[in-house]
């Protein structure tokens, strides 16, 4: 993949919404939303957030990169954990303003807790009250083993 | 369902992670990312934001409402086009600061271009430079008649 320009001026609606120039709208903090699925079973796995350089890199490497707002840093996904993301496809939404890739997820899974899914638990409402009912309770992996302190 | 309270403390990362207790994670805007997908297909719709408000409406009634960052309101959606969403399943993911719905799409799609959904373009690289392609380029209905100015 050649090397992105994300310069682009937004100027019109017609132009972000219908054209065929990548120009994303990162937030005022910099940041875009990006959402992975699983390339092969459509399941959602993840929603995080990329700055310029997480995309740019993304876009040229194939691999899956964030920016971390907790640690406030690039970050690539499975650096740490070994489950890294390689990126199937892109796309971008009407408003430029979101990221979906559609990826490979390595290892077990693609959340820190050890689940295949970061979406693991439901809204419920239950005896008059809202709670979260778990849906994918299994750990894939024993994050203890995999993320040092 | 009954009307949630989201004055969780938040204090405890195995409370948030493993708990059973809905404490969604606002930003500094007040906002939550939602990922909509749907419910038959299993396709990715769109991405938006929800503010406590939007999110509580959305449990309680189980149409999605969403909160317009560009309008500063509250707005559930299809309430101008007609292309509302019913929801099928709510999550949360691990750090409770996305939300996930599964909803029915009533009408022709859920993006305000026309389109079924807002991720129509992929990115692309070719001829040396990044850029956008169609995957779906077909409107299924034409916004300047849902959508008054």
């Amino acid at each position: 993949m050649p090397d992105p320009d994300f310069s682009g001026s937004l100027d019109s609606t017609e132009r972000v919404e219908e054209g065929r120039v990548l120009e994303p709208k990162f937030g005022a903090d910099g940041l875009i939303t990006c959402v992975a699925t699983d390339a092969s079973t459509g399941d959602l796995l993840m929603v995080a957030h990329m700055n310029a350089e997480a995309l740019r890199r993304t876009i040229v490497t194939g691999d899956a990169w964030y920016y971390s707002r907790s640690r406030k840093s690039l970050w690539r996904k499975g650096e740490s954990s070994g489950n890294g993301q390689r990126v199937v496809e892109m796309r971008i939404d009407c408003d430029q303003d979101a990221v979906w890739i559609k990826v490979e997820q390595a290892g077990a899974g693609a959340c820190h807790t050890g689940r295949r899914s970061c979406f693991y638990r439901k809204v419920e409402g239950e005896g008059g009250k809202i709670g979260l009912a778990f849906v994918d309770a299994d750990k894939q992996f024993d994050p203890t083993n995999v993320y040092r302190k």
